[in-house]
């Protein structure tokens, strides 16, 4: 069976760029791979691990012939970066990214690329807190929702590869636009992200005789806080990213608190349990965490 | 082995009721366990099981000779129940409770309780979002923290009983006073329940084209929710009995909220980072859920 891809090149051989590089490999999706980050020993474990073939450090040294860029950093890092490969980048290469926030991604990547050079924005939806290649496993994306944003300028060629490339890792492919999916995602993940770091900040800080509070978290709140151990670079450059979205989002929230307080304090029972119990049934309708993590 | 009590009644056979129920039968501490409640087709569910041996549903009909009287319902019954059972009760009956605010739960038990009737204040950390008899299960309590909360006026020999009715249960005792328990409480699990209720009701009200956003809600988003989907009318009761100290911590989470809204919308980048490490930093040290789920 032919490659999809000759040559990939992974930036940020993280956990999700990490495990996209294996499941790639073991399906015999690609026939190198090759690995850029910062971290040296992040990537010399990769490379022992087979999870990289080989790597570099300094932009310049990428390879010629890549035909698979995949840009797996924070998103801020994502156009700065295919800049500084841009001179090395052949036309015909397909570069494609893993971030969380795609509208101010995929806007500036095609605002960056010369013809010949596509960008399809992607959005694989999972992942969890783990940092680093040693948290990269093959079956990460495996049922596992992947969302593509194109736009009109994206190349139908490069969108079919790109696809092809997920559904073989396994993952449910989903088409959307940039903005939407910013909006979906700046609710139900971007803004319970922010909402968990704040929670266990203000616990930090609560003071009670000289008892240490952070003793007494049940399983209730470890779970509300699990996604305040994720990695702070990369949930910093969502919020500047889709800024516009979580400020929108935590602004309603903030409201619907303050309502909720005012009826704490005064006493509204009534109210207090109608807005319980529909959280209740919403709540019902979303179901629980079937095993596997996803982000 | 002589039996801890000869005649336990239990007041809300639920999960936490009925748990303790079954356990204490097992661990052979008590000789008869009648069940009260509103419910009779969880009632009888309950006797069918062998959680009660049998049951009553006026309160007048509360039997004689009841040694141990266990309150397991919203804390905003306990008063009130305790008052109408109060005529039947014999002196030398210890009542205890398993409610998740203490302060005013034991100030309002020690002014109804006549002299000879001891009120122990408890707060098995233990439970889940499942209700009802069927809900119950042996070991429930086995390896969870259950704090008990005596005062001045708690009688010695009552509390030490109690004491071993929850050791032989299988929890791991604490004793604190009951508004340092609120103040702790009112933090670690009274907050965030709040918080995920409102989560999952901005969340209803988020409208993006003609998109169900539920659909897209994650592993992160079901963690950070899971607790919405616990029982109205516990959750109510316990935000009017511990409404001061929710209502001040509500409030300074608001606050914390309005200064991240700020930072997001600013694009405060290194502040947004450094918010997010100190949240990681200080959720490592509380750990990760080890299977069990307590609440």
């Amino acid at each position: 069976m032919a490659f999809l891809f000759q040559k990939m090149v992974v930036v940020g051989v993280g956990l999700v760029g990490g495990s996209l590089a294996l499941a790639a490999r073991r399906r015999g999706l690609v026939k190198e791979i090759v690995g850029y980050g910062r971290g040296e020993k992040n990537l010399k474990w990769a490379q022992k691990n087979g999870i990289i073939d080989r790597f570099f450090m300094r932009e310049h040294q990428i390879p010629e012939g890549v035909d698979l860029l995949v840009m797996a950093t924070p998103v801020q890092a994502i156009n700065a970066l295919t800049r500084s490969f841009l001179p090395k980048l052949e036309a015909s290469c397909l570069i494609t990214d893993v971030g969380s926030v795609k509208a101010r991604v995929v806007r500036d990547m095609e605002n960056l690329l010369p013809p010949g050079i596509s960008f399809v924005g992607a959005h694989p939806i999972a992942g969890g807190e783990q940092w680093g290649a040693q948290a990269a496993v093959e079956e990460l994306f495996v049922g596992q929702r992947c969302i593509l944003t194109p736009t009109l300028k994206t190349d139908a060629e490069a969108l079919k590869k790109v696809a092809i490339l997920w559904r073989r890792v396994g993952a449910k492919l989903e088409f959307m636009d940039p903005v939407t999916h910013d909006e979906i995602l700046g609710m139900v993940s971007h803004l319970p992200h922010v909402l968990a770091y704040a929670m266990v900040n203000t616990l930090s800080r609560w003071k009670v005789d000289s008892l240490d509070v952070k003793g007494y978290c049940g399983s209730g709140f470890k779970d509300f806080t699990r996604i305040a151990s994720s990695r702070p670079e990369i949930w910093r450059d969502i919020c500047l990213f889709n800024r516009q979205v979580i400020s929108k989002s935590l602004g309603d929230y903030i409201k619907r608190l303050q309502q909720l307080r005012r009826w704490i304090r005064d006493g509204e029972g009534d109210l207090l349990e109608r807005e319980f119990a529909s959280a209740n049934e919403i709540r019902k309708q979303i179901g629980s965490v079937d095993g596997k993590r996803g982000e």
